[in-house]
């Protein structure tokens, strides 16, 4: 892990970039030397899974997220999905995204064959990829556990609950498709879980949603299901969703 | 209105229990004489209301959602259900009970016949109460606008929240049985709404407290679903519920 850029925000949290191999990455962590830290170092640290449109466009809600998370005395890191931005566009998904594309054009039901064409390897390279950024963010002096999973595509966040167990509780974004097998990982998830549910996400299959948040084994899992559409989270949600990392991670 | 009786609770709220004609009710507002309130009145009002199971069994509970709202500066109150506590069985019901208990026990679904017969009747009487009750109440002067409404048997609150413009937030606990007429009620129902589902309730059909859910039509509407059987509804989830009516009523 190499930082290769450093500045403050609102002189109140430190933004660095860094590459972890080939992959970019942002840290954000609150106080600097002019503006110290009141939380006790380390820091507990919130993965922000961006959905896979590339940090660059995603940046203005990550930041928002991550100034959110610094005011509660966390620290919160990003990296860059596989496929996504600017990085090599992940082997047979493309055609993946055609098909999809294909299907909701001619206004098909979107088939399980798609789905896993185009979430199964996103998840298989990017959860290795996450460990790893964990592996070296806790490293750092900065931070350490517990470690909260905030995100994104939802897949990536069952698997992750499942497979790390440094990650001890996770708000996770029902907003994207969920391959069949990704229901009987489900039932392997024990951390406590925050579930965020656009009610009226068109591009969202609703009851597969309700069908996932079921699935989860977690004896602790809430719902909190909004009216809007996929981007419209109504800020007590996300306010909420914060209050959950405050009493699992603090 | 008729007060019968008051005490102070923990030094800090009054507890006065009253009758309205035949029901009994009571009210709680934060302060007294010696712990004055510091929010300005008149306070926004609460009205709490409770499962057909009698005020007396339901106390416990009752109070302790008032001591909440009285800390965060709201008097709340209550009254007896028809056909609850000491007041006369309503008619008709003991025969849907008789036969919702013979369907449980013969392991059939519950009909709509008998989930109509158990609840419209219910609704059709309580509802005019509580406006009767809040009638009463505004003409108090710790108590004014804005009004919500905290409950109970959800059919109560869809009906209510349709008909008594006063009523400008509820939170809905959805934990019985749903008339199908209340559907189409559901749908004219435009106030803020936070619903809470308990995920594991056995005696609830989870799919008619789904339905109920995207059948109304408030703008900004909230599902807050959690882990537990009836009964079970976590802290925080009560926390967050408070949390909507200070967002509301203040």
């Amino acid at each position: 892990m190499r930082f290769t850029s450093e500045r403050l925000l609102d002189g109140a949290f430190l933004e660095r970039e860094f590459v972890l191999g080939e992959i970019p990455g942002i840290l954000w962590t609150p106080g600097s030397a002019s503006a110290p830290v009141f939380a006790p170092l380390p820091l507990p640290l919130i993965l922000l899974s961006p959905p896979p449109l590339g940090l660059r466009q995603m940046y203005p809600r990550l930041v928002a997220r991550a100034r959110q998370a610094a005011a509660d005395g966390f620290a919160t890191a990003t990296i860059e999905l596989p496929g996504s931005g600017q990085r090599p566009r992940l082997p047979g998904t493309e055609q993946a995204v055609t098909d999809l594309r294909r299907a909701l054009a001619a206004g098909e039901a979107v088939g399980d064959e798609i789905i896993d064409a185009l979430v199964l390897p996103l998840v298989d390279r990017a959860v290795p990829e996450w460990q790893e950024a964990l592996d070296a963010l806790l490293c750092l002096p900065e931070t350490g556990g517990p470690v909260g999973y905030s995100g994104g595509v939802i897949s990536i966040g069952v698997r992750l609950a499942v497979v790390e167990p440094r990650i001890a509780a996770a708000v996770l974004f029902a907003g994207s498709y969920v391959p069949r097998a990704m229901f009987e990982e489900a039932r392997r998830v024990t951390i406590p879980l925050h579930v965020l549910l656009q009610w009226d996400d068109e591009g969202n299959d609703r009851q597969a949603a309700l069908n996932l948040f079921d699935a989860f084994g977690s004896k602790e899992k809430t719902l909190h299901a909004n009216t809007g559409g996929h981007t419209g989270v109504p800020q007590f949600a996300g306010e909420a969703a914060a209050r959950f990392f405050t009493r699992h991670l603090r």
